[in-house]
């Protein structure tokens, strides 16, 4: 399978995922700015929305949204167990998925990291983000994980928690929240996923800057 | 199962699975202003964020998120087809789910949709409105619905761009998109769950004025 990545963006939650599986795919970098692959082909004949991460499948099919594809990979390596297969611990999963989706990544972030969004876009942005963060300290003060075990749902929500550096979003107040992503980030496909994402994404600045 | 709903917010997408379904839900209606229920109890005690919809299933268990509400309610039902089993068509039932829920909902209707949001900010929801919209009237040319056959996606998709004509988003441009939400009303099931809905929010706005 290839995965379409950006460094540092959501799409590194799934290539933890395949580190986690033992998966090894195929990585082709987009550059999300000026939405071109590294040969300067057009990003939008992959995905209209220009964003990643877009999976392509076995079969050549091209999947997208977090939401979709994390779990895909998750249902791809079994033996990962990387999500719960069915039942209501699966509907949890798209819980968490969805609301990391809507209310941190879409909601917070991307406005927050967007440097074409305003003071008040970015204010209007940050109103809600007690009353999110607030959720997951709940959910997470007397457990190790969001599910009953690792999941996609940990990769993902340690991804997105990441960027709050980026954009002055200070999680000390939440340190179960805090300390999930630290967990996440310590376990060797996530140490490797970042330590390698976070070196393309400085090589990519610097060549910006040049 | 208990669905906590609003009139004519998101929560109708899962009141017109339960009518396709042919099943008997307790419906309880929530103030999403005041996050309050109808005998003045607090909402926040349901769902810490304050929105709809949340799902009471039959063991009591509390479940949030249109992307994990709308999946549980179709494999509930099986005999209704409301959703693919599994495969790649599955892995696409939730990349609309998402893509709805993230581009559509949260990025574009609901800072639209809120009186708090300035003019920035609604700007700012707008400037992606034709990519995404585009995109939809692109994957319907050629399609009756959003997946093979009738799912739940094109349920909360018409449940969305019904908001369209409340913050003069103009979707006549793309008229694929307009059909497929034209398509869901004619049925019987929508039909009754938008009119039944619709009688309930002016009775609310006129509560409201009182």
């Amino acid at each position: 399978m290839d995965l379409y990545f950006s460094p540092m963006a959501c799409s590194l939650a799934t290539r933890i995922a395949f580190y986690e599986a033992g998966y090894e795919a195929q990585y082709i970098q987009v550059d999300t700015k000026r939405k071109q692959l590294q040969d300067g082909s057009d990003f939008f004949a992959i995905n209209p929305l220009g964003q990643v991460p877009v999976l392509r499948t076995d079969d050549g099919s091209l999947l997208f949204e977090n939401s979709a594809i994390l779990p895909y990979v998750a249902d791809r390596f079994p033996a990962a167990k990387l999500a719960p297969v069915d039942g209501l611990e699966r509907a949890r999963l798209h819980q968490w998925l969805g609301f990391i989706g809507t209310e941190l990544h879409k909601a917070l972030f991307v406005p927050l990291l967007d440097e074409k969004a305003n003071d008040d876009v970015k204010r209007y942005a940050r109103e809600h983000v007690a009353r999110r963060m607030q959720m997951l300290q709940a959910h997470l003060a007397a457990r190790e994980w969001m599910l009953e075990r690792f999941s996609i749902v940990d990769i993902y929500l340690a991804v997105v928690l990441n960027w709050a550096r980026y954009c002055d979003v200070d999680l000390a107040p939440w340190p179960a929240a805090l300390g999930l992503m630290k967990r996440v980030m310590a376990r060797p496909a996530a140490a490797r996923g970042f330590e390698e994402e976070l070196a393309l994404f400085r090589a990519e600045l610097a060549r910006q800057r040049v």
